[in-house]
């Protein structure tokens, strides 16, 4: 029988500072958290940046993303496919709306000293999340360092340095 | 060239109280407002509540709606379609989050004495919004007298009176 | 093995008059009538109008509708989306063809003294049904009442009128 | 602005006897009659039959049909894809429901001596229509002989027969 | 766990001749040998022609192809829909690319003495093949053949001689 | 009028060896190339690797991606999303057929001293390309220095290097 805890989640609003290494908590809530999203085709998720703590760059492979300020200013950016690779940012304030286009790899960063707060929505009840970093330094087992060495044209002691922080 | 305007909107945030007669206000972020969102699927809708201001009933007839309260407390309900008709509702807290599957008739509602605030996503970047009341007692041209007393099994005069009203 | 009973359904010609308490009679034929129908995105209904029936107010979350009259006459329409809520209406003959676009407010009513049969088409295999009157005024629980009277803007002694009927 | 003739079309219905040479007429009501059709998804089409005609071997490149029987009685079949090939067919009565999946061979027969009536509805807007004889032995221009011939395992006089009526 | 065997196939490069009767000899991968394939839309078939040998008329229920040759000249060519039947040909050369639209009935056929090579891709990771020839005169049971000798306008004895064939 | 030139594609097979930095060659037939291939959810690409040639870490924002080796053996990987990142690898040889899931990271790697050649097709018809490389170290404008320090766990002196790259 449908009930209501099929469709509801509790949790968006964790308080403490468990925020992860770059300064920021991200708080999911797609169908594993509520099963009745599946097949709707939306989720939602709520950031929280420390001081100068960023979203590090990622992509979501099977979804759009928008993005609302609750609390403080925020820097936010997408850079768009080949060949062009065009930077769009933009600095956000409370109240502002930002769009990330499906698979683009973007980001966010607080630029201020204060707490910063985003409620962001996906067009997938189950988007993915892939970080550059940790996907390309970090995969279990690692990529070949001569590949990474190649494709980020530098020496492979620079790679090793970048896959031991991963 | 794309631009960061395109994928961007000011003003979710609008300070003052023009809330609407029932008591709320809702200020859409969709496809009209972001150029850029066209095709990707989603939108984004800020609803502000005056003290027992409700969100009449409504559907939206092209997505699925994702809503999380980040500030106050807040009555949701959704009813399910024939033949069960089962009325799901739930207290949001700040900070819970709650589904309204596409185009189930759904509405909220402030159950206190301060202002309520949510944010929304929605899984199409033109989901369109049918208010129940306007449109079965305020369409222009009016919708025949005699059919909406067969309909909902009221005497003419009870039509009238609610046809005066939208 | 594919066999024609996972494509096939009889008896959508039930002789007989077994109309509801508006004066139609909806025989659907969607996937749980013909299993063959998962995931091929139609379904069938027809609806039978005793003299001055009607086909109250209802949506359909998942699918447009599209309808032909088979005998008789009958007068359809359904309400735009806000804000204009236009009301768009026709009276057809035998013959003629109309469109209920996905989630809108629609109905049909016959208008005459003879009994009107219609064939339509929805473009889903689980179309779902969403009967308004029913569904704002008979949903198990009910809804609370000072919500109604608020969303139609009457006294909640009509509510509760309105309520009991359903 | 929305009206209804972008919703409606008039002439399912058509006396008169206009059938084509292997006794049937098709009358198709899709996104080129209702322009208000375009990107719903779904369209539909009434066939007359005369005795002992039959709506020719064909497939929907973009569409799953779903057909009632409205006046008489009706042999219907599809051919399942390879490796099978499993021809399923049935009789239809008046009220009986018949589903041709997305893009298999089908066709319908009158099999007495009265006309048959159907309505039949498909999952496009724009489903298109390819008739295999016409297609195969009648396009403009012929398909290489000498192909045919080693498609069809027949000698070139035989094909040359087919491409002479089409 | 996610593993490389459930996102690859071997076997694409067979050597042998193997062919069927009429020439070709198809090697499919789809979501039967890949299963990582499921839900992702694309799939792979490498096509091998004898001298002479064709790639007899079908269509993909669920496909659009694009194909590319990589050994040998190759004729291709697809008939579009009702009521136009326009049979569009090309000869292609090594490194050149095709496309057959979704469901439309296609072609290819090697028109040189020595072996052709070609690889194509298909937009389901379920295609499914209707051959012409097989489906029409080789299904299981048979269509009965007054309405095939009706259907392609020939004598009964036209229609047996195919049957037998197939 | 339909014409064979809007459904083909002449130049995958080109002589000569202008690899670019990383030595790979990729040219692409997508609907920029084939304008029939429009809505129809396909595309193909040609990728020859120079001795030790990589196509670099990339993904697609609207495709998953098969491919095959038609000639030579390659080198192939992805990567899964957060929080596995698990790297899944695969030598192929001649004839093999590997699937890169949508929106996943993913490369290949010519892996032996001669020139190697693979096919392969994605399911868009406009899938996109994102270099990692060039779009985190060579965005136009640069991602904020800082901000990919962090992001990448390194000095900002490394990030420079980086950048210089691109």
């Amino acid at each position: 029988m449908v009930q209501a805890s099929d469709f509801a989640f509790s949790g968006l609003h964790i308080p403490g500072n468990t925020s992860n290494s770059v300064g920021s908590r991200v708080t999911p809530v797609a169908v594993t958290q509520i099963p009745g999203l599946n097949t709707l085709g939306i989720s939602m998720v709520r950031i929280d940046y420390a001081p100068w703590g960023i979203n590090s760059l990622h992509t979501h492979p099977r979804a759009t993303e928008i993005l609302t300020v609750i609390e403080g200013s925020l820097e936010v950016g997408f850079v768009t496919s080949n060949p062009e690779n065009r930077h769009i940012t933009k600095i956000l304030k409370k109240g502002d709306v930002f769009v990330f286009p499906v698979g683009l790899i973007h980001y966010q960063r607080n630029i201020g000293y204060g707490n910063v707060v985003a409620i962001a929505a996906l067009s997938s009840q189950n988007p993915g999340v892939i970080t550059i970093a940790n996907t390309v330094f970090g995969s279990k087992p690692d990529i070949n360092t001569d590949l990474l060495a190649k494709a980020f044209q530098v020496d492979k002691s620079v790679v090793w340095q970048l896959q031991t922080k991963f």
